[in-house]
């Protein structure tokens, strides 16, 4: 087993939108080298939260990276105008996606990192054979694109299915790390990460938990990505 | 003749999209008073410049008028969304719609004011029935959604059609406003402005002209429309 | 000019759906030869009333002539269905048909009535070359599909488009009948025959509104197309 | 193991269209509680039986439960005008659907019973992480909308596929209940319910079968239930 | 008034598609220099006559000029393939164009002759803006992509369409030429020759006039084209 | 087992598409008698290498069996052509497939052989109850469609999976035979047979290797065939 390193992504969705870049120097000072974008069409979910002049304009003003989640019909368009813009990881959703394999290979050739998303029902069969061209793979942890109600919790499922990819990835000997996406909050963070989640989609309910500092927040979620990993005492649920 | 009201509506794809509270502030110290919005969902046109949660955002930052522009499939999806964030204009395109008159009556119940948008090469009969229901037509005087596009220019017929429907709008007594949209430039102001144009979207050839200020780009622009109202003198394109 | 027979087609969608053969035989006993049928698919417009089976089964019931309105994406599919089933005259919408004059040929050539049918906001201009080869022009009064939206009103420029078509008809020496479907109301009848509307879709507000027997709507029904016709007096729209 | 209690499921589209209300009270008067519903929109498949405001005036009608069973390309559009109506059960295709635990939750939040169904080739693994969520699956036994071919016979693997669910269901030690539609006949239905099922959708091949009365069909059918749970004597197909 | 000069363009789908190179040999042996090339994609009409690939290896079999008769929902994609391989004509569907001003100026800015086709019931108003951009408008005089149907005829207003375009086209002082496609046969040639036709697309009721050679049949096309333009005698229909 | 019979198909793209005829004489002297014949939409992949026509025309010109290989969305409309005009085998991608079962009865029962095409990421689990109504599983070994792209690669995973494969059929003891397509090489042909593959669908890497007459390639083919089937010495993949 490889070494575990947890990557925190927060979600761009949760940064002030009308000010990204003062946005996104702050979560550069909290320790934070990733930034989780979402890319949604208005069809693939009833969303559309930022559009593709953004990403190029915000791609001049930070070194961060970018983990770009497509959630979109036409893939091939919006990988094709990342790669312009030079990402560092995209991943698209099986859903939507006719050539897998293609789109795989499409954003390895450019040495962008590549994942491969999946809608909570969709079976990890999906990934009987391309999963050793991933460099991760994005669970969705809620119903991708319908995130403003609320009221959604993450599906019961969650833990299982991060345990189950875990599992597979292991007995294959391969080094794809698995990506959670969807309320993957403070109390869920210690079963995920034990599961086998290594890369935290950061959002309202850990990271951008309102009424705290973004340095508070990043200080608390170590320490339950820490629970998770069994070096740092929980009791049910509690941080000791 | 209702007295003609010249509204400049700088195009938020000029702005700076990493820092938007502080380019909108810069546009209402400039003396604009109006916003156009691009909303493009990568199918009606392959670009996607900024997403819904940019605008609702943007919403509480600033007390500019919203006149947004829908280049979309789905004209339903995307009015409903602008309904609920608060804008004070919505268009969209005749070209994509099926149910033109149901889409202006949605926006006009809402105490929102509505226009249809046309595509260059669209003939100005498509408004035949409609036209006195509209608030505003929108003509693109370039192909939408492909402005990245540096070498494309203005159709050459853009002042003969502002011309045609100005024409059309006072045989039938209405107060229907043209805004144009697509390199409105200083030098093509006078001649849309004398065609009929009323509205016009302002960009990188205009108001955002590189190398100077917004104010001093405002008031140039200020000259520039004078001049097609025939009250500040223009001879062969040179303001005097 | 030919002489005018105006016909009532009561819309099966204000009928009994689950009793439907009892609910057809009284209007057939009303004095009503002609079931207007709308054919929706959820696509065209956001609404289903009722299927295929049902007009094929209601075929076997009745003598009276179907009048089909398709208002569907699919135009050959929903056009092979009712060629199939055997109905006198089949519209459809002339907004999501690539191929107008294929259908119009497809359905003539089984000796069936053919109509193009045309949303509130079309021109009239899409009739350019076809109008010859229409038995009938059916103009949406309201947009279709929403009819559920009880809110809804007939467009304001309802008379005027009726009276622009039946001009041209007249001026092409044509026989070509204009139906009119959407809040066809008692009062609004006159104005529409007069203009030169001669298959009048009847729904809830006409001959099936409400606390009245439709042969007591039908015998008003009547004398309102009387004075559309000129033929009965009517002072301000109150009949004498 | 849990009591195994069988559902007879008449279809609608086995009933008289024109006359539902007398049709299902015949249904109710032959001691039958629910109602197969079939919502096809033309498109998932060449097909649209009934439409949704017969769906809606039925619902007035009669008490009985609604099962009904969306094949459609817009999954969501359907699920909420059945959630309007006042509906018992809604299942849903996978194969159309991208949103499957959404719909899943969509439906449960009001309080109504979740399928998912199942075309014919459709591997079992797609359940993988929705089954514990749902209530039934449908299984489809026929090719869904080409019913009208009556050549066409239930596929091969019926009860191997019924078998396989019911292991995986009682292996999970779930209530799911299993659902069968497709030629559900007398002769099959033993091997069915011994397979596992235990929702029959019951059309022309056995509650319908021509020639005889409901109640006959009705009483012949239980028998067969009978024998597939093993309380009546079959001997090669036929009952002693 | 430019002189008139005809164009006969061979459709290629009545070519020897097993033999193509020495079909094409044939006719330009038979003095043609332009094959006309029927791309269509199985959407915009149920037909798919040849592929881009035969199209790709003929061009490198003869120096004929191809113009070429795009009939598909995406007309960008084919454009771009057209372009790619080097033909010296492309005509694109205004039905299934949302951006024909866009298409139009693609093609030209690679120096390609640039035609917008309409079906025979699209009215000319849909060129008000794009006709003087254009080169060519074809007009189709059948329904494309249901030639197969053998009994299909020619629409009887083919000759009046084709008049009022020659007429709009003179009135603007444009050079645009006006091509017709769809059995234009050696009856109807000096008809639609005399309205203003001039690029006439040949099939099987002309120049591949079963039972003749297509030196014969080329040279009484030629005496059917003289009759059109005046410079041969005809009477009723028969050349002298 | 079976024995093992191994066809070379031949790809109808590497043919000379200006001399089908003679190019498929060639074949036929080079002692094959199956025709693989890719019939692409443009949107399943952005490629139409050629039509139905061509296909048509070519039927008379041979006797060689039509292995066509549908790359669509509409699979109906290709499949009901192909049966049209007389091919023997037809395969159709599950991946733009609703109906899988439907589509495999729909041409058994027209006495045609009968494949599912599968992508290379698709999992073979979507076998899992239509496998043994399958004459054949043809697995792509490239992304379809893009092989114009000459740096594209085999995927990494094509031996494993057509091992996969033909462990799961021989354990169902069924006679499915599995028909590989893309880069099929001389190189990889030893491994692709040794692990089950045969249907060899032959282009530019072997069969049609450049600077060799068919009949030398054919010959050499056919030595790393039995290579793969451990009747020829191979070492290091090379043949001794």
């Amino acid at each position: 087993m490889h070494e575990r390193k947890i990557t925190i992504a927060p979600s761009i969705m949760c940064a002030d939108l009308c000010n990204l870049e003062k946005s996104v120097k702050e979560l550069e000072q909290a320790g934070v080298d990733t930034l989780h974008i979402d890319l949604i069409d208005g069809y693939f979910s009833p969303s559309m939260p930022l559009g593709i002049d953004t990403v190029k304009q915000l791609r001049k003003a930070t070194e961060m990276n970018f983990d770009v989640h497509i959630m979109a019909k036409e893939n091939e368009f919006f990988i094709q105008e990342m790669i312009k813009i030079g990402v560092q990881h995209i991943s698209f959703h099986q859903e939507s996606s006719t050539h897998i394999d293609r789109h795989i290979q499409l954003i390895k050739k450019h040495g962008i990192g590549v994942g491969v998303a999946l809608n909570p029902a969709t079976p990890l069969s999906v990934l009987d054979y391309c999963l050793p061209e991933c460099d991760t793979v994005l669970l969705m942890l809620i119903n991708p694109g319908f995130a403003t109600d609320k009221n959604e919790k993450q599906v019961s499922y969650a833990a299982k299915k991060v345990g189950d990819l875990y599992r597979l990835i292991q007995q294959l000997k391969l080094h794809t790390r698995i990506e959670v996406d969807g309320r993957v909050s403070f109390e869920s963070i210690p079963d995920l990460v034990r599961a086998g989640a290594e890369i935290l989609v950061a959002g309202s309910t850990s990271l951008f938990r309102p009424g705290h500092s973004l340095t508070e927040n990043k200080t608390l979620m170590d320490r339950y990505i820490l629970a998770g990993l069994g070096e740092e005492g929980i009791v049910h649920g509690e941080l000791l």
